[in-house]
């Protein structure tokens, strides 16, 4: 059977958030923070913040705020970025590309170990320390080394093979860049990363002022 | 003074959602959809459904359920992407041209009129129809071109300055692809694309069962 999670998506939607604002805040040399002024740096009540790390056990001691170092720490524990993982990307294309260039995934604890392309064209050229290699040995690749996660950075049309590939090939998990939603077992996990979705939010902001006036307007017509 | 949004972050988080599995119905043939039934597919429940679409004013009938290609136009509009936007790329790496050939921004009315790189290797580069102008040439250009949107995709270090100079040309909201948070007055609105927070989801679940383990381990320890 699928394993259920405990926690809300909403909750783990925040997690990353969570530990972006700790890495910040240890940076700028804070050592301690109340769950209200975390709450208020990210928009929430304190209330939400102490439910939200209970889900995970409690931390930290009532009245002195958290040590933020710990907390990152403990956070990145809960993250799972305190341990290493191999990761292949499939599709050398702009989008993998990027993905195999972004600073800071390492530090996470993602270590790329190959990249791969269909096209002639793109096989053998450089890519950061890696060189891409031809689609045709990713099976091979993925038997040989134990690769933890795979990156689908392929056209749409590609994405589904692509994906059942990859979990034959032994992936624990799945991080899609197509504009698709792919299907895999149960035992695998995946996200998609749906960049319209922050254009979306863009627009939205852009416009929103304008309207809930249209909206107030019509309001007051139907009265 | 700063417009104060009426609707929570987590509701504007929501309706990108809502548009792509409304999209995704209508291409299905779905004509109508009870809010319990978009719920399900949505991991929430009918109540929120039905607050969330309140929060614009209503939409749909009692007991009728929603008329799916309608809501999917109602959210279109809500979103603002029934409209036509100028955007401008500042930056022609891997990101810039991810976001330069990502298909399906266009159907958005996100419309690309120029992108820009200070690298004279970049700079006169063929970037899907348009080509890599000099950044030089960019404050040129906003003052020509009536640009909505400034997208930033050139690297940490560049990332404030080139916010600063998209604000000084006019455009009214910024796209930030830049690993930090960037300042710029109220009058602009910004979305901010975390690629390492859907990484940090997906290692996460990878690990959320043994997590959990743990966690119950040591709460039974200290009983």
């Amino acid at each position: 059977m699928a394993y259920q999670s405990r926690v809300s998506d909403a909750v783990i939607r925040r997690l990353p958030v969570y530990y972006r604002h700790l890495v910040e805040l240890e940076h700028n040399g804070v050592e301690r923070i109340s769950s209200r002024e975390l709450g208020a740096r990210m928009n929430t009540t304190a209330s939400q913040i102490r439910q939200d790390i209970n889900c995970f056990g409690g931390f930290g001691q009532q009245g002195y705020g958290y040590h933020v170092a710990s907390l990152r720490q403990h956070m990145a524990s809960i993250l799972g970025i305190d341990r290493v993982y191999k990761a292949v990307i499939v599709g050398a294309g702009n989008i993998g590309r990027a993905v195999a260039g972004y600073t800071g995934f390492e530090r996470d604890g993602f270590n790329i170990v190959g990249i791969f392309d269909t096209d002639p064209k793109a096989v053998g050229t450089a890519c950061g320390k890696l060189t891409v290699q031809p689609a045709a040995e990713l099976d091979a690749f993925l038997k040989k080394a134990k690769v933890d996660v795979g990156v689908i950075a392929v056209p749409l049309d590609a994405a589904q093979s692509v994906a059942d590939q990859l979990v034959r090939g032994g992936v624990r998990a799945l991080w899609n860049f197509a504009p698709m939603d792919i299907q895999h077992p149960d035992s695998v996990v995946s996200t998609h990363v749906h960049l319209s979705d922050s254009l979306h939010i863009l627009t939205y902001k852009m416009n929103e002022e304008a309207l809930f006036k249209q909206i107030d307007e019509r309001q007051k017509m139907e009265k």
